[in-house]
């Protein structure tokens, strides 16, 4: 059993802050700390499996093919890794990532 | 691509709310919120897998065979489903569920 602290993870200004939480087997979790302005632009890997990502604190975007949707605490969204997708930070935000199965 | 609102999602006076929020092949993902004083107690299900469990709002406590420790948002507990875990509610509390594979 492993116990994480997220909202101790720091910003940096030149760009995300990215912290892996947990690896296995299962599954791979990431913390994303992005300061205003930063963001991950659409992308897409070519594997099978999917992604979670729910915002913990802050605001910002959801990014697809069909354009932006804002995106607040406790919003996720849920897609293959295989779709494209992105986020954006208005504020500072703290976003939450589980992909299963790992890569 | 699906995107939930969680925080939209109620709490009940006589149990914990729960929502499943995404079911696949990869991953099971869900919503417990607990009314102050909810909880679920120390159990475990004898299957393969993790599960990871973060505080989105309100402040609890994370139970395990050791006791409990104090979770507020951010907090993130990761353990094999099979280990003996559980969540107590201080106050108010929403709790994302993430299982993989799902059971």
């Amino acid at each position: 059993m492993k116990i994480a602290h997220l909202f101790e993870n720091a910003f940096k200004d030149n760009a995300p802050s990215i912290t892996v939480v947990h690896e296995s087997e299962f599954v791979k979790v990431l913390n994303f700390n992005f300061k205003a302005g930063q963001g991950l632009p659409l992308h897409s890997h070519n594997i099978e499996g999917e992604l979670v990502l729910t915002i913990l604190e802050g605001q910002g975007e959801f990014l697809s093919t069909d354009g932006k949707v804002p995106a607040k605490p406790g919003d996720t969204l849920i897609c293959p890794i295989a779709t494209r997708h992105g986020v954006g930070a208005v504020t500072d935000l703290r976003v939450l990532v589980t992909i299963a199965p790992p890569i």
